[in-house]
Formats: structure tokens, sequence, C-alpha cells
């Protein structure tokens, strides 16, 4: 018996960051800017995450008008139409992003003590 | 100059109780629940919130196949096919969903405290 059959229902949420009510971090962001920061190309970035290069560009491109500084840096021409690189700004960006979301869904976690009955 | 100027990003998410790592109530739950209790009639409140009654009756039926007591109470025959009446299980599902909705947004506005200078 596991104790956490007592808690009938677990509460979960997805962040996101806004700017002036736009969206501008949320998990498709991240998820983006992590490939990113593996790939060095948003080419190859949107291929490993089965996305087009459109709409990989155009989440970057957003990502960045939104931004009070630059989030990735885009070098032209080379392979692969030039490569793409992640910001320091870009990195505190995605380190805050998942700090906050750690403590968020351990905010939920610890407030899912009253339901710990069936009925609650 | 409005204070709120400073803080160049809010958080915000959309909160989700799961049961048994399914999906249970979420805001399209919620909503329709609400509605509900309006109308007490399936295809008042689908036609309401611009939804299919398939749609409707779909959303009702797998939250009372996943609860642990009914949520709606779903009565045969008459006028638009038989009214619906939320459960007194129900009204408390949603007292406590907006509850912890609450809860978790003052949670987020309240940690958004490090976003308070253009760069953080």
């Amino acid at each position: 018996m596991n104790s956490m059959n007592h808690y009938p229902f677990k509460m979960d949420a997805d962040l996101s960051f806004y700017r002036e009510d736009e969206l501008f971090l949320g998990n498709t962001q991240i998820r983006l800017l992590k490939q990113v920061l593996k790939d060095g190309s948003i080419l190859a970035s949107a291929k490993n995450l089965k996305m087009s290069y459109q709409h990989a560009w155009h989440i970057l491109d957003k990502l960045n008008q939104l931004s009070p500084l630059p989030v990735v840096i885009r070098q032209k021409g080379g392979r692969d139409g030039g490569g793409c690189v992640v910001s320091n700004y870009g990195l505190k960006l995605i380190r805050t992003f998942e700090a906050k979301e750690i403590a968020m869904k351990e905010f939920l976690a610890n407030n899912s003590a009253d339901f710990d009955s069936c009925f609650f």
C-alpha cells in the first residue's frame, strides 16, 4: 500500500510568464530554448522537436521582441542557414522559469493535504 | 506611474486536478459545471458555452466516471432530453477548485518579487 493512494487527487499546473499581458515564456518556449542550447541551430532544434522551422523561428522571434534583452542571437550564413545562440539573459530566463516551476509544483503538492480522504 | 510597471513579468498558470494520472478537473470542466448549475440542463449549457451537446455530455460523463462520488446527476425524459443537476459533491469540487486556484495565483503573485527590475 502506497501512502500516495490516500490522495485521490493530485494538483498540477503549467506555468507561464507574461509580459504586458502577452504570453512570454511557457513550456513550448522553454523546450525550444533548451533544444537550441544543445543544437546551436534553429533548423536542427525544430527537426529534433518535430516542429516546422517557421514555427520555431516565429516562437524565438516573438520571445526576442517581447524581451527587454535579446534571448537568442541568430548568426547569419553558414550551414543550416546560420547558427543560433542562447544569450546569458536567455540562460537566466531558463533557470528562473525552472526554479519557479519547481517552487509552484512544491506548493501544489503541499496544498493537496486536504485531499487526504476519498471524498475530502 | 503604476507600481506594477516595475514588474516586467507576471506569472500565471492553469490549475488542474488529476485522478490516477488522468485529467479530472480543469478550466473546461469547471466552466461547464458552473453553467449546468445555472441552467440545469446539458443541452442549454452546451449552447450557452458554444460547445456541442456531445462534447459537453462526454466531459460530464468522464467526470462522473473518474469521481469517487457522482458529480452530476442526469434526469431522463422531459424537455431538453432531461435535466442535469450538480450534486453536493460536485458543488464541493467547484468550491475546492476555486479556492485552490486563488491560493495558487496568490502564491505566483507573491513569488514575482524578484522580477522587480527590468532585467531581474
